[in-house]
Order: C-alpha cells, then structure tokens, then sequence
C-alpha cells in the first residue's frame, strides 16, 4: 500500500461540486414525476453529482471496508460477549457466513475485512488485510488506549486502503466494524466530541442489562476523567478513547472524501469514526451519507452533531456495515433514476398546469 | 385469465404459518449476531416464514402489478396536471422511462401495466394488460365513481392477474398505481374507512396549493355526503368513492394473500386499496408489507388503520410502485440473512455470556 499522510489527504478534500449539483437538480426537475416527488432519492441523487463532479454519476462497484479491532476495555466487563467474538466473527466474514456476507452477496459487493488490531492470530486469508498497529487496544478506564502515533497509523492505514480500492475502482465505499467492546470506545467518543454525558450517550450494546449500561456510563465517565481528551482535536480523542478500527474507519472516511467517493457510513461505531473524520475535516462531512439510525441511543447525537439525516430506519444494531449496504440499495436508485428517467420532453407527458 | 370470485378468495386467505413462524424465530437466535440486532430484517423474516409457509423462504421472482385509470373528480379542479398525463405516462411506462421501471431493472423486478380504465386510446403491448371495465370513473361528488358490478369487476380482474403471475412463478409482489386524480379517492376512502375527517387525509398530491387543497377536502366531503359509503363495506365504498386502479389492487392483494405470498403496499393510494381489502378480508393484513411512509398526510392514517408499520421513510409521494420496489431490497436481505447466515454453533462463535 502506498502511504499518503494524513495532512496530504486532508488538503486534497475539495467542495462539492456546486455547478454538477445545480444541473443535476435542474434535471430532477424535467425528469417524468411530480416536483420533489421521489424525496430523498432526490436529495442523495444531487449530493453524488457534487461528488462525483458529474452530473449524471452511476457507481458501479460496491465496497464495504469493514475493521476489526479488539478494546482493552472489556476487562471491564463492558460487554455482553467474550472478547474471542471478535476473532471468531473475523473468521465468519472468510468463510461468508455472517450477516454483511449474505448482505453483500445480494448487493452485489465485495467486502474486506482488515484486521486492525485484534488480540488473536488469525490466518492469512486473500479476503483479509493485516494492519500491524497493536494487538487490542489498552484499557481506557486506566489510561489512552493508544499512543498518538498509532492513532495517526490506524487513520493513514486507512486511508491507503480507500485510496487503494478507489484505484482499482470501488466508486460507492461503505464502512462496518466489528469489535468486542467496541460501543464502549464508540459512546466515549461521541461523549467527548459531541459533548454530551456519557450516560445520554451509552447503549444496550450486544445485549447488556440497565445495570450494566449505568456500570459502562461510569467506566467512559472514568476513562475520560483520567485521559482528558481533547474535544476539538480528533487525533487525541482517537488516542485516549477511540480503538484501532474506529481510526482505520476515520481514514477510510477521509481518503474516499479525498479521492472524490461517496462514504457510507454505517452504524454507531462508524458515525464515531464519522465524528473523529469530521472533527479533523470538517469539509469531509458533504461526502458523507449516514446509511441508517442505529437502535444504540447515541448515534442519534452522532447524527445531529454531524449534521446528517440517516437513509434507513430498520431498528438495526449490528454494524458489520449493514446498514450501509442496505442503504446503498437506495443510493444505486438514486442515481439510476437522475440517470435513466425520461424527462418530460423525451416521453411527450404535459408538464404541471400552470397556476 | 382464469375467474375467481372475490368469495372464493376470501376464503382461501388462511391464516399465517405460526410453526413456521416460531420455526424461523427460533432460528434468528441462533445466527452469529446478537440477539434481535437485525432488527426490522428479523420481524420481517419471521413474517415471511408465516406466508410461505417455509422457515427460510426464499423469494425469487419480484413482480410489479401497476394499475392505471382515470378519474371523473378531476372535472371539479382537484389536480395540479392535466387528465392525458395518466395515458402519457402509460405510454412511458410501456417504453420503460418511468421512475418504476429504472428501479424495476436495478432491483430485477417485472412490471405489469394493468389499463385499469384510463380515458383514453392506448396501444396494444405485451407489458400492457387492458381491462375493459370503464373508461375514466364519474365524479364522486354527483354520484357513485362506478357500479357495484364494476367494482367487483375490478377486484376480480385484480385477482386474476396476480393469481396467473404466481402459477408462473412471481412469487414476491409489490402493488403500483397512476391515475391523475387518484390522491382524491383515495384520501375519501381513507376519510371514509378509518373514519377522519377529509380536510385530515388530504394532502397536495402532486402539487397543489394550499388554497386547492381545502377546495380538494370540500370535494371529498361533498362526495361523502352524496354517496353516504357504508364503511363496513369495501365494495361499497370502492364503487362510491374509488377508482378502477384502485380496485384492481385490491384484488391484487386479496389474490395475493389467497395465494400465500407478500404483497409489498407500495404508499398512499396502494394503501387505500388495502383499507378496502382489509375490510373485506382482515385476516389478509397478514400478508401485507407496508413498502413506505408516504409524504401524502392520509398515509400516517392508513397504516395505522392497518396496523402495520412502513419499511422506508424517504420522503417519497410518487407512486407507480416505487416504494413497493425499494422496500423489495429490504425483503429480500430479510428472507436471505434468515437463510444464508451461519449459526453460532456451525461457525464456532461463542454466545452471549451467561448473565
């Protein structure tokens, strides 16, 4: 992979293309339906003409980049699994059988799964990309769960990623995650950045009871007590509370920003990476489309923090980058209808009667 | 097409599967994620066990049955477009340059075009099935919009065409309307059925004013009271205060229901031909998915009256079966993520800890 800093990718972030979208929604307006009546296709088929400087864009090769990681946290007891879960679902996404492979089989898109720092060995898999940046982060509660350096490694590993990928051409790029303990790095994050307690911003996770839920408020109440991280400086929040996934996330973010692609992001976890991207590039965000509302409470202020409407509400809370290949069901729509619609002229329909 | 009687239909609507129902339950908490984080897809996916009859059913075949017709009501001004749009843009919908039909192709969906009684001279086509039940209905606000003969008519041709395309294998059906003038019947049946009053379930349709929307209510009220449609009974308010279309799709759905298969309820005017199935046959609501929200306010009353809640909420109000095909994407990754997905025990994952 070729290294691109991460100070070079954010300088090759641009505006969205003003003069794509105004043709593109001037098109809308001729295609064969009422004024605004496909609603948010709508909107998403003109925010992929700013970004693709194109005015009739159509992707055509899906990718989901989903990172694995695991937390030192759980040594909490944070989590309703066994941290083995993260090595086992790694090996589940190779052979196919968890949920985001039968999703991408039916979208039709590759997947692949970086192991950003995961505390097993795991084999070496053609489907599988190996970061060495740690093996599990160290536990937040009693200190930064990485140094700075690997935060700034996790996000340019993730950007030489996307940056690959897009080469080779992925042109629609979704993110998933997959990581005991990992909502726990998740709700810290949007506490800080988003500036909320952390009891507002912490969820049921994969299954945990109310009790449980106050104890993991308390343990990111205590981790950002003892870190004190930064709200305004996304490099430390990733250091001191985040997890290596989450960072790989962050750069793939910014790397499909830079390389002018549409980023789904996924759930929670990636909207916390989406935070971590915005907070270093806020420009970054006009590439971002929030694929669905996660059930997990917090991703509501990742969200409004953001700025950004979810695509899909299905109640979901799984990450793995899900909800991103659903939501790139509606997306693909999005642009094959600013694409392939007869406009008025072209299928003789009388337009609106004049009031 | 082979005539079966809204009787025999009725009849044939059994309840759902509930072995297979609990069969497919039981199974969702054995797939490596944890329990419930599919949310929307896993409910669905149980519902699809129920109408199959199969525990991991797995639809194949996805048909779109898009009925059009025209409206007498639209003589009182109710509409933002002219009457020879409905005819135009079957004529697009023939050539394939409609909003449906691009989203046919990406989803790999069959769109059938049922003439349900434009008033007008279309050609003949293979993608055009032509009913000869009436051409236009009369304005609800004289008198009834057809014959008690004609709405049975238009049920039974409902019923007819979908029970042909599930003997030749469509097996996943999504319903579709046109029909300039069509928002009017069907907020008067929603006003009629679910009992509000119509200035509630009137909405702009496909642009009107504000000014023209109270115009549009007082139409539908003056309609009501002409008619006095007895809620209780489908056919009567169907012949009252319907449409052809309108009719023909709820066949569509008794039929479909008849035949064991979903009947993906595409948004405002689809669902008001599901208020009129449903007071026929309740029990068929079973079979029905309800695709989307539409923008139109009388869908909010809809659904509730159905008691079914929408898969999407993209701000869409376009019809044609738009919403029924993209809700299809979030069907079909139900029914393969129930299927496809590995178990905890066949991919070695450790559960959820003992609490």
């Amino acid at each position: 992979m070729q290294k691109i800093s991460l100070e070079q990718t954010i300088a090759g972030i641009k505006p969205l293309d003003r003069v794509c979208m105004e043709a593109a929604r001037a098109r809308q307006d001729t295609l064969t339906k009422p004024l605004g009546s496909l609603g948010r296709l709508e909107e998403l088929s003109i925010q992929l003409a700013g970004i693709y400087g194109e005015v009739t864009p159509m992707p055509k090769s899906k990718l989901i980049i989903l990172a694995a990681a695991d937390h030192g946290v759980v040594s909490e007891g944070v989590s309703a699994y066994p941290q083995d879960v993260t090595a086992q679902m790694v090996l589940n996404f190779i052979r196919g059988g968890a949920a985001i492979n039968v999703l991408a089989r039916q979208a039709g898109a590759r997947v692949i799964i970086v192991d950003a720092g995961v505390a097993a060995e795991l084999p070496s898999d053609p489907h599988l990309v190996s970061l060495s940046i740690g093996k599990g982060t160290a536990n937040m509660a009693q200190g930064p769960t990485m140094s700075p350096e690997q935060a700034r490694q996790c996000m340019e590993y993730g950007i030489a990623i996307v940056t690959s990928e897009i080469d080779r051409g992925a042109d629609l790029i979704g993110t998933g995650d997959m990581g005991i303990g990992n909502t726990t790095a998740a709700s810290a994050i949007t506490s800080v950045i988003a500036n909320c307690p952390p009891l507002e911003v912490t969820g049921f996770g994969t299954g945990i009871s109310e009790e449980q839920r106050r104890h993991k408020a308390e343990v990111i109440k205590r981790a950002i007590r003892v870190n004190r991280p930064d709200r305004t400086d996304g490099l430390d929040v990733l250091a001191k509370v985040g997890g290596y996934e989450i960072g790989v996330l962050a750069g793939v973010m910014l790397g499909g920003a830079a390389a002018g692609r549409p980023v789904l992001i996924d759930g929670f976890i990636s909207g916390a990476a989406a935070l971590i991207a915005h907070t270093i590039c806020p420009q970054a965000r006009d590439y971002f489309i929030a694929s669905h509302l996660s059930v997990e409470t917090g991703h509501t202020q990742v969200l409004k923090h953001l700025g950004i409407k979810p695509v899909l509400n299905l109640n979901m809370r799984l990450g793995e980058g899900t909800g991103a290949i659903l939501a790139m069901h509606v997306v693909e729509a999005a642009a094959r209808c600013l694409a392939e619609m007869a406009t008025f002229a072209e299928a003789s329909v009388s337009e609106k009667s004049k009031e």
